[in-house]
């Protein structure tokens, strides 16, 4: 019998990977808000560099939770990680008992609220290493990398998690498991908070500029993400500022998602990315003042922004 | 025998303190650009909240200081201190063996230029403590404040910087002498270097809603300038940063001289006013996380606006 996965906010993160287990054989399912319309009538189209096109028709297609027919094996969560979005709320009326809740997000210190809502269901985190765009309702575009991370929270890789492991590896993408998913989430990290609130606030420079403007403030950030994910218990690897540097040399210049949501006008995920870092390094006793400086900033700016829609 | 002084720069700070030295008597000419061709015609309308409304007549006005037909006992430099801005070249052939030259300036460490191109000048510093507006070509509002310190540089007050406080002061302004006007200079950029740059990195909020939202960022701020203004022997005193915090909370919401030149297309004072204290901090190996953050988004800032207008 098919897997019975709900992905809720399948935007282009959520119809990708979505898109890809339904390939590998799974029955897929999708809440979606904005693009409701377009992907009840005509499901997602898929075009990535690596795994050519397809069409990936959902078997049911909702507005929410609440009006999912069946009962969910896997609920994989693809929303941001925004004071906007109710996560508990979004997903609540599709959980079940033996629901497992995945999420794909953005983000460190996330899983709080979920384990607190649903304490008896296995938690899954998440981490998509992804290039891939919305460019119209129902329409995708997957443009490079898309490596996925998956790992039991707080710990460890369940037999459910390894089935899904697999059911992504059939379909073509890299999927990894991890024992310490946290520490994935504070490697991720290390890219973001600097490249994500730099874009945005030094009014839209891509990746590649900032790195060759202002390496040394870039390494200190990292140097702050690292300081802080040992201090959680969750020591990286010596070269992981090396490596992140150097990869962000090779990549092509690139629009965080921040500056992405940025100048769309939507909300950014500046708590998920730099609050909970800065929240952790406060209670921890750790130093850092490049990130709290940044998370000052991208609050003032969050703020003007607000004044701007009044 | 009336005084010879030669504004340099003459925008809303030097045509309002150059027509107060013409209201107490002084032969006050004027170098100006952008709004010569008006200057020259018609002079200055200068209409102060304190002072009143007053004409100001330039003895000469003049495009470049090399068409000064006279020998200046005063040349006071009102300038922009930007990369753009070559002060040496601007004032340079009006300089006489004599001419004391004042400049009315912001930033910290702006001084050695002046002094290795004119050796054997006296070189007095000045500070402004106003906000006053050009509202049209030769129209000068002075909306508040008006204070003015004045000192020899590098320390000390002469017998001519005392005489230019007496005009000053007969005018109707408040005009301070201070025999260490660099830590004055300190003193000033523990506002300035907060409240410049968040004004700008935050897209333009008013300096009280900055101060509300990110007073522990403001204080962090403070306490580096300090740190500096320490290391560099201008010990500020205790009590500098509540008196800032507390003024500002009271001031009228305002918009810093950098957030109007960035609103206006110009060139921001991001070198004197940041970039100096960090330098003068790395040099004496004194912390400056924050100020450093702050330093080098202005500086991508900076490109971004450069990349726009290529």
């Amino acid at each position: 019998m098919s897997d019975k996965i709900l992905i809720v906010g399948a935007g282009a993160i959520g119809g990708f990977y979505g898109g890809l287990l339904a390939k590998a054989g799974a029955e897929v399912s999708v809440v979606c808000r904005s693009d409701y319309e377009t992907v009840k009538r005509r499901g997602f189209q898929i075009d990535s560099f690596k795994l050519g096109c397809w069409q990936f028709q959902p078997k049911q297609v909702l507005q929410h939770c609440a009006d999912y027919q069946d009962t969910a094996d896997y609920l994989i969560l693809c929303s941001k990680v925004t004071a906007e979005v109710d996560r508990i709320g979004l997903i609540r009326a599709a959980v079940s008992k033996n629901t497992v809740i995945v999420f794909i997000q953005n983000g460190v210190e996330i899983e709080a609220e979920l384990q607190e809502a649903f304490p008896d269901n296995e938690l899954v985190s998440g981490l998509a290493f992804i290039c891939c765009n919305r460019l119209a309702a129902g329409e995708i575009s997957h443009l490079a990398y898309g490596k996925l991370y998956l790992g039991n929270f707080p710990s460890g890789v369940s037999a459910k998690t390894r089935h899904l492991q697999q059911l992504f590896t059939q379909s073509g993408i890299e999927c990894i498991v991890s024992e310490d998913i946290i520490a994935g989430r504070w490697q991720k990290c290390v890219w973001n908070a600097p490249f994500n609130p730099l874009s945005v606030l030094s009014g839209g420079l891509p990746t590649l500029t900032i790195l060759q403007q202002q390496e040394n403030m870039v390494r200190r950030i990292m140097r702050e993400v690292c300081d802080i994910a040992a201090g959680c218990g969750h020591p990286l690897t010596d070269d992981v500022i090396e490596t992140n540097i150097q990869n962000t040399y090779v990549m092509p210049p690139y629009k965080t998602s921040m500056l992405l949501d940025f100048e769309r006008g939507h909300a950014m995920e500046t708590e998920a990315i730099l609050g909970n870092p800065v929240r952790a390094a406060q209670r921890l006793g750790i130093a850092c003042p490049s990130l709290e400086t940044l998370y000052s900033l991208m609050k003032l700016r969050e703020l003007q922004i607000q004044s701007q829609h009044q």
